[in-house]
């Protein structure tokens, strides 16, 4: 009945595929995004599902990612000669047909078994948008290409401990086309994790980009196990290095306070990525939403600001945006859709937030992302 | 067992009338209107209960605006030396039995087969109140009028993308006897009604006022679908426009901030109306009672103002009076009402309405409406 | 099975004795007093129950009433020398025991067959607290004399449209031996008690204090109707008029604002009872303790403060003396204690508050009643 | 089924040996506290379990314990060149491995067969801790002694009424090797519990330490029984006295007042131990995080500051040392620990503790305990 999962215990089911992914491809309905998660809790494997959706402690933060939307409304203005809204944008020059990207997540092949493929197609056949790479994940950059194609891309690292690797990586991702690189610096260690605790929870494929520094390939290892192997020490050293290595703009990834945005700026950040992980982190840490106007007041719009953590509706995007926001991201959605209809999945998601956001536009009376950005919102009792 | 509604899916049913509303003439009894909304929905067919009862996104507006009255208390005062609190007052000069007015709705005859006709002569046989007429109304003028009879009433446009269109409309509203025009500007496109939605819910039966310039007739066309054919680009040209061609009393209803309601009077309406569309289009919109105050203020009395959206017992009546509304509009327990008994169920609602606010005025120390307004609340912590 | 009422519908079961409320007498063992009130409903007939129990409107204010007990917390002060805490003090020169008092309420013998007169019984045993007796009483003076012997006693007047009958009634209490007046202003009209027009309510048995006012008994009649034919116009004249005729101090009860506790002042008042009837009159009205402080400040000691609705522990009545009140008054709790033992039922009830608030006093460090009215209260966020 | 119970109503039943306290020996997962506290609820009987995670009245107090910690959240610091936290900090000039101590509880015999000699085991090969020795303990100091060996311990104590007593209990204490002296100032009577007066619950065994100051043995004995004849007046004499007479530092454990901690330190006390008694007292006194930055404030570093009741996660411990605590005690948690493995799962919970904060420390970007008080958190709205 219920299918099978990955855990320590049962490691040698691995070897003859005991992991069963979803793999049908097909349009995805998109009442609303919460409607996803529960039709993709069907069909997920309960490690796998728990992992996606899952967070760390009591997932306080987690909760607290989506109900922080409920402190901050938005006025709706009338009179406003609004029709047809346009949510073109760009960010480090390039053109955007929507003011959303893909957030990087690791092991999207725990929701279908096309892994990041499935999700580059779905992003490249909706066209305008980027799609974040994670260095954890489960296809190659040569098996996403396949699916990307030309469309845009950022890639998301992991650090080794050892810069020659790193170096190495950088090329790779350099050569397969990306356009930034992303620091992740939330994530030194693992969260805890309860449910990946309780299900001992391991991956049930390899990391084909950090394999290359892992001690044997990262099937069949825990979370806290990889990232024991990554780098834990992370610093301004790290931004520097990567801005100086790779010649392109740099986001550092995981910012919840003025202070290290302030700090990553100063080390040559070219971006600022206001992120709690999906609450997947430290518990207890803000709600993402909740701390975004300070960030965005002290970063002053000398560098632009992606913002992802709790993003399941057109109304967040407008918040986030009218909060200081350049660009959202959107994650475990896209996973859900991915896992319900693979890439087809995947660009209903996308196309359900950008008819979303386009309603949302309309309804507050806001012709476009600038006009968004000068919205007052008020604060919820 | 369960009724059967129209949707995308089973149009072919409409013709042999598939959406079976309620047809039972009698009265209601009220305990409350809350109760009201459980009976109904057992007797109203689900699509049509929803499109009811629902509104948009995570109906979290709809929520706050019955919520929001717990955030102000009434203060009751004693030795006040009142007895039969009368609450009689007047708007542009017609003289009212009490400070309610039945709020524009579109489709009665989802609720009740006698449709807007029975809602009218309800209202009719209680008298003192008055009537808004929805341009999405499922009944004819004509059908309205043999239960309205000389009953007060005022006109709801949703204007066509055609002006001709318009001053058509406008001419019958007149020669029908409205004595105002309420202009709907919240309303440039549907919410996101995730229940609609769900069922694929279209409309029944035509709407004979707008069916002039619609592609086709209303029925079996869903809300998007008859937003998307009317005018969406709604600015203070229109306001002018209907100002003018009418000669009558001008509303601006969804207003939500005092910068609109200033827009709204200097485009010379006549009449502010707070609501927030009963939370049916931008979710995250403030509940409407907390967007009272604000506006109210702006408007320094230079023109009367309206307030619906979340009005379920008089103590709410009472505190929108003593936050700057001159007069509140009921909505959705008259439809209740109407499902529940046709006419007489309506005319029970506004019975309940009137005694029920009675009882609030004398408990709280309040002789006349213009007490209520004098009157302090205090803010529940 | 269930319990048989009397209702507006079955009234003619009433003389053959149709209400059945319990008989039997016995201590009961008081771990809280939420938990008397869950077994009272089991043996309380459920029209009898849900008049005692339940409230107005939503019973938002009901439910206001114990919350706001937990928006105010007691500071444990330890090293403070304690032991054997003192509970006496005094009201109007009369000595008690404890500080707090029965409070009027109508119909015991909802509760109890014994009515009024257990009641009385349970708290002349207990000592040194005062009875109050309601003019809505369903036993008659003497019938509580055999319970009440020489304890003290106050008499809570609903006043008739007929001075003559006021005079008349007061007549009566005085020669009772009643040491004050207390002149219920706030039920100038019934609450909208829904549970109440649900079950039909109507009083099984007459009210012989008042029958003299009322056209025919109160038996079989709804409070509404008692209620509308007593006084509804009540001003400082009838404090005037109860002070100068019954020369006794006389209360003003249902104070719920500063301004209302200075116009019964103005007028003559000896006392104020600050109530909001349990929260059986307007729903939405502040929780009695959040009115309390304010009008404390106003009255600035100039007479005492008697405060009810929403003592339910030792740590409710601690929180009050400590915001204002001189004494406080129990009521359902008391009637649940009836129900379940009669007059030992009632004593054991003021027993346990009693000794629970003897244990609060010692773990807060607090010696007397006036220590506990120095003791500082903190705000709980 | 149901595990056995002691109450007054079986005592007979406890000479041979009616309370049946789970007795095995293992390593427990700790895959957080709470699910600790469910699993023991399985193993021990109801009496000896709702007396272990009980509380006083409403448990208000008790939840705010625990719901506090979301009302500040800790600022994950990025970019921190963090790696392998050390936790390591001193008291009274005692190293310590961790920043954190076993809180003095009574009755461990009611979670394990070994009672406190067995929690003493868990502490002593964790090592590098703190074990608080119960007056009430059901051990004799030369049981623990077994578990504990030359571990770091500290003597909680109720005081006789009878000084001499007090010494006699001092000079045991001493002779064991306290290294210091807590004195609970909050518990001069026991609260009300209603699950213990539900249960009618009673100790099933004695109290070594105590007995020679109670009537009999605490065995049969409910526990407001044993603090009736516990000294109840507890003054800042006691501080004197029991500094003079044993020489040792002494903590006033119970201190949730500002004013109370300049009381403490004015009498002479060494250690201010800010504790709510785990929710035990005086229900409706604040969570217990709640009181502790005033109180450090006030305190401003003369004396080092003790924090318990609330500690579940090493989040919980990272915030109180960031406002102002220097140690944390744990206390529920272990015991839960003890039910469920003996020492081995009081060792369990202590690993568990120290890996969590270590966890938090990276994440927060912390690598000191010294960090952690000079870490911002913020408020959660």
């Amino acid at each position: 009945m219920t299918k099978k999962d990955i855990t320590e215990e049962n490691k040698e089911d691995v070897n003859n595929g005991g992991y069963d992914a979803p793999s049908n491809v097909n349009e995805v309905e998109v009442i609303n995004t919460y409607e996803l998660e529960e039709k993709a809790k069907e069909v997920v494997p309960k490690g796998g599902f728990d992992y996606m959706s899952g967070a760390s402690g009591d997932e306080f933060t987690l909760q607290q990612n989506t109900k922080v939307w409920d402190k901050k409304g938005i006025l709706p203005r009338v009179l406003a000669d609004v029709e047809f809204p346009e949510t073109s944008t760009s960010i480090f020059g390039q053109e955007l047909k929507v003011p959303f990207v893909m957030s990087p997540i690791a092991a999207h092949g725990l929701a279908h078994q096309t892994k990041e493929a499935g999700t580059a197609r779905g992003i490249a056949e909706f066209g305008g948008s980027i799609m974040s790479i994670s260095a954890y994940s489960g296809a190659s950059f040569s098996e996403i290409e396949e699916g990307l194609k030309d469309n845009k891309r950022w890639f998301q690292i992991y650090m080794s401990k050892d810069d020659e690797m790193n170096k190495n990586i950088i090329d790779e991702a350099k050569a397969d086309g990306a356009s930034a690189i992303i620091l992740t610096a939330d994530a030194t260690l693992g969260g805890n994790r309860d449910r990946d605790d309780r299900n001992k929870f391991v991956y049930p494929f390899g990391m084909p980009i950090v394999s290359r520094y892992l001690k044997g390939d990262a099937k069949n290892m825990s979370l806290n196990n990889i990232y024991a192997q990554s780098k834990q020490k992370i610093s301004t050293d790290d931004v520097h290095f990567l801005k100086e290595y790779s010649g392109l703009p740099v986001f550092v990834k995981g910012i919840q306070t003025p202070e290290d945005a302030m700090s990553a700026l100063g080390a040559g950040a070219d971006g600022i990525w206001v992120s709690n992980h999906g609450g997947r982190q430290l518990d207890g840490a803000p709600g993402s939403f909740e701390a975004l106007e300070s960030i965005s007041k002290a970063v002053q719009g000398r560098a632009p600001i992606v913002f992802d953590s709790g993003i399941r509706r057109g109304e967040h995007m407008f918040k986030a945006l009218a909060s200081g926001a350049d660009i959202v991201g959107i994650g475990r959605p896209v996973l859900y859709g991915l896992a319900l209809g693979g890439w087809k999945g995947v660009q209903s998601v996308f196309e359900y937030f950008e008819k979303d956001l386009k309603r949302v536009m309309q309804l507050a009376g806001t012709q476009t992302i600038e006009d968004i950005k000068k919205a007052r919102l008020f604060d919820i009792k």
